[in-house]
């Protein structure tokens, strides 16, 4: 029940918290034999990392990965990897002054009330820094999907109510939003600047793609692939909500619109729609798997506001620090190593049951 | 990764297909103790079965609960709880006509591409009739948590785009819809008969709402509380997305507004808000949990539809049988044993860490 | 952490009391498309009975499995295997008179003291009756390792003081004991009888030999291939300690003697002695896998034994009954059944991890 | 599946090559406010370094250990601790000649046969060297054990035919070979000496004790306490076999012998012998629990032997570095630690589970 762990075959740990020495990730189930260096790693963190542009905080961590185990001449083993990214930026001084409030929107009182002792600095161990790990992983989990030719791509989609209205995959990471959509993007920009001088943040909704999963992925009857992939992006602290294909539209639907008619397309079974978004009984269906999931707005904002303080006492609080107007961004890569996690436990297992 | 179990600490692993003899449920980890009897079990199956109003499918099966095992003079030993429910209404022949072809919407073509072997009877083990299971196990979990003042109630929120407008739980099981509104019971009634007169269906929103759910429950980092509600909700067949709180409509909200602040209320920290849905980091805040899933139409509809068989060929498929037009009444108690057997693991869990 | 469950990929979950209506076993995990009967069991079920010959309980039992899913036409079809075997010689009346006493070496007291609640009838869950179980699983598992050209015999190696001299596979289900060398046999059987007659009960070490495990099989550095069987092989209830290889005589010996030479063998790697028992490092090396348990002598005899109540009263307890005077002929097959069971599991994970 | 990790409640996971920058455990699932600092993990972690006496290596690694993660102010925060080990005294060179030899009784030929990819340095994640994380997370669960008056002591039982005669506890720490019978110490000292002057190791025996076992703890049917402790005690490398209470002894009883009679104490309820070494059904019965590990003479000898290369070529083989003669004092250590995590995930189900 120890919850710091994901995945069963191929599975991660994750420790350490935003103001300690170190975060880091053990990866243990890595196949033998796939070749890894840290720069692979260290591509994806820094579409993660903080001050990456003006929509991000201005916290400055390079996120620096050192991989400690696992790895020989280039090479995993079959060894446990363990990566350490190092914390710098620290200040944890900007916390101490409210050590004993509870800011609203964050885990400070429910980890007060489990466990009657918290590591207030940043969050601790609920700090979104604990998301750096997930991305490291889910980087050796990417790599090894990709030899099997699945690719996952996720986007902003929506940063409050604008909505990007083209899906074009090769602008995504030339915007600072991440968005498939340019022009949406700058308006997204607008949105969430106009946020950051109201001191205030933003919401959003970040879409996800798996092309190419093979049919039969995915396990009846409670590890359904949209089960296990509910629970993955649940886990991100800052999501409220997931949908699969057309997800809570669906309810307005009838069976006759919403059912996916087959069809032959050579030798390939497809549908010519994909309201399921590529899952049929908890099963892959061969389509691409489509998902969204809704972002809440950033609980830190540079504004006073009203709380109490652990010995319930009224208080204002002013978190000053330097926070995200809007998180989306740097969701997305958190968003695909989680499915990138997800799929490839799926993957090993589906292997496993071949006669 | 043996699929057919749920839970750690309280884990139920189900089996048997909707036309094999039986279906049933192994129930383990009951602390031992606790007075239980088949009438406790056969309440809540009962709420689940087939044909119980004009609303849901007409197939027969009274769904009786055979406790085999775990019970002695009248309470659980702490062993395993097997219970074993007859298959009784089965026309398996209503299926031979189409054995070699996908209904649409249904499990058939994904279960065919992973294991090449299927049974074609109703969906076999991919039928809604798994989810019996379900019911019969959380009955013992719910009933655990009422002894810790922990209760669930879920209902019909909306049925199509009829919504309910009250919230009065007095009324849920006294309408065929199981919605908290008479009067929008009414309408959603009428709206599910236009769509069985259609032979189409129709699908809708499930809300759930747990109360009393003691501050500190849930677990950082991956078993945070809404990461395993999902998991558990989104396990069974027709649900095609969950949120928690205000959900997606978080994506267009700003934190200052999202953020539910502190207060205290006598001895009792509250929220203001409760736009968390209950839960903050993962772990239960003491508000109110809520969470909405969505429910797809029914797949199965006495229409003529375009599909393929196994072999690759286009046909023309039409599902006589007897069907739901619309299944979120059923929903109801499936989606009250699930939230029941994730918390029960984490009621469980959280004695075991108490120092 | 249910604990009626064992196995990861392949796993098998009992139920049942030696004295309610049956016994059964749910196998998820089973790859698709294996052919499999009833008589497949039966047959193993057989070996495992009672009343199979004068050396065991004369209690009758057919053991008759049913099977309730997860076979189609003949073949498995990747749903969960539910197996029953209905009780049908339940004296329960024979066990009334002591319901309150705790036999002396059984799980009477522990059972009550962990909760406070017990089926007193024969042992109830505790039964050695469980162990049907297991062998009916294993059968399933042996199916798929005999694809794979693995081999498991196990044999009683020792009775009391009389040891087999020669190791004769052909003669192992020839005789009464499952000894594998007649004379040796004949002298078990007589110093059994023997205890019969005195109303005691033998212990024995009952051997077992994996052949053809393919080297690698087994995963570092927890689920070692010898702890995962050590693992398994201890909670069969009779158990007292396992060894592999030279086990215990290793503790007297030198590493330049207990050190197992490598050479080749045309292709294949080999040792010239085998004291590791087939396994380095929990990894097997190709060679036969070779281990043995100590088998308790029965616990139930017909003898007067000084005990207490659960009142804390001193009582005397004379279990009439029908009692196994030996139980190594009936361990055996269960032997099997767990290496099996516990081969298949890192069977299936290897094929997992391959590139 | 991933088999790094031990423990379900109170998990571990380990990582690290004998040769890379270090080794580290990853310790979650402890509860929050216990009071823990580096110096009692030093502490234990003495025990069991290197260099610690003449009968030990006399490689130099001061084993220091730095908690990154999981205390907050000297107490646990309910978070995952990370500790890490560096390594310092690595002679790679040592290993670099023989890095296509296969070493007879070391995991190299399995490590290669099932990963085709191998750190041979030492042994890399094969190397005992992994055990200091068993022993430094086995301390904070030492601890938690203590709390609930529940005490685990260790110690070489025999060396070769040596045997301790006494069991004079107060004496363990305070000779080389962590005897409870100085005498016999002296005599099992020389005889490592003598190994050791002919190039040689020895093997022994390791006995430990549990008391203060609360009557109750463990799970059936798989999960026997027995069943879990020879899991864990036979994933240490060096173990060959485990017994316990009597063991391979029980083969040659009979069952009015062997069956441990109850009487009343007062109060508790106990056995007038102890056969069955605590546990019975599974289940601890209250009385000590006694279990015995044989240990297999070390592999690393100075001296010439045969082997092959990975290309299948004969060779001769001297492993030069410094070695151990006789490992049991350092087993010690290991082995209470792994009975400790054991003890602690049924101690804290335990608590679960009561009502």
């Amino acid at each position: 029940m120890a919850s710091n762990s994901f995945g069963k075959i191929f599975r991660i740990t994750t420790f350490g918290e935003s103001h300690g020495p170190a975060i880091g990730v053990i990866v243990d189930g890595v196949p033998a034999n796939l070749a890894l260096v840290e720069s692979d790693i260290q591509f994806e963190l820094d579409r993660r990392r903080p001050g990456q542009s003006k929509v991000t905080t201005q916290r400055k961590e390079t996120d620096t990965v050192e991989i400690i185990s696992g790895i020989f001449e280039g090479k995993t083993t079959g060894a446990p990897i363990a990566m350490l990214i190092r914390n710098e930026d620290q200040r944890s001084k900007d916390y101490a002054e409210f050590k004993d409030l509870f800011r609203p929107g964050h885990a400070d009182y429910t980890y007060w009330a489990k466990y009657d002792k918290r590591d207030y600095r940043g969050g601790g161990r609920a700090s979104g820094r604990e998301t750096a790990c997930r991305v490291a992983a889910g980087t050796i989990a990417k790599k090894i999907l990709r030899e099997h030719k699945i690719y996952i791509v996720a986007y902003t989609l929506a940063v409050g109510e604008i909505y990007a209205k083209k899906k074009d995959f090769s602008v995504i990471e030339k915007n600072m939003v991440r968005a498939p959509d340019l022009e949406a993007a700058e308006q997204m920009i607008a949105k969430v600047e106009e946020a950051r001088k109201d001191c205030d943040s933003l919401g959003g909704i970040v879409e996800a793609v798996v092309h190419g999963c093979p049919p039969g992925l995915g396990e009846p009857i409670y590890d359904k692939l949209n089960a296990r992939l509910a629970y993955a992006l649940m886990s991100i602290g800052a999501i409220r909500g997931i949908e699969f294909g057309v997800g809570f539209k669906a309810a307005a639907m009838r069976g006759s619109q919403h059912n996916d008619k087959f069809y032959m397309d050579g030798n390939r079974v497809r549908t010519y729609t994909n309201n399921a978004g590529g899952i049929l009984g908890g099963i892959a269906n061969g389509e691409d798997i489509i998902l969204r999931v809704a972002v809440k707005p950033a609980s830190s904002i540079a504004q006073k506001q009203e709380t109490i303080s652990k010995d319930g006492l009224s208080a204002i609080i002013e978190v000053k620090g330097r926070h995200d107007p809007c998180i989306c961004p740097r969701v997305v890569p958190v968003v695909e190593a989680m499915i990138a996690l997800t799929l490839i436990d799926f993957l090993l297992l589906h292997k496993a049951m071949q006669r």
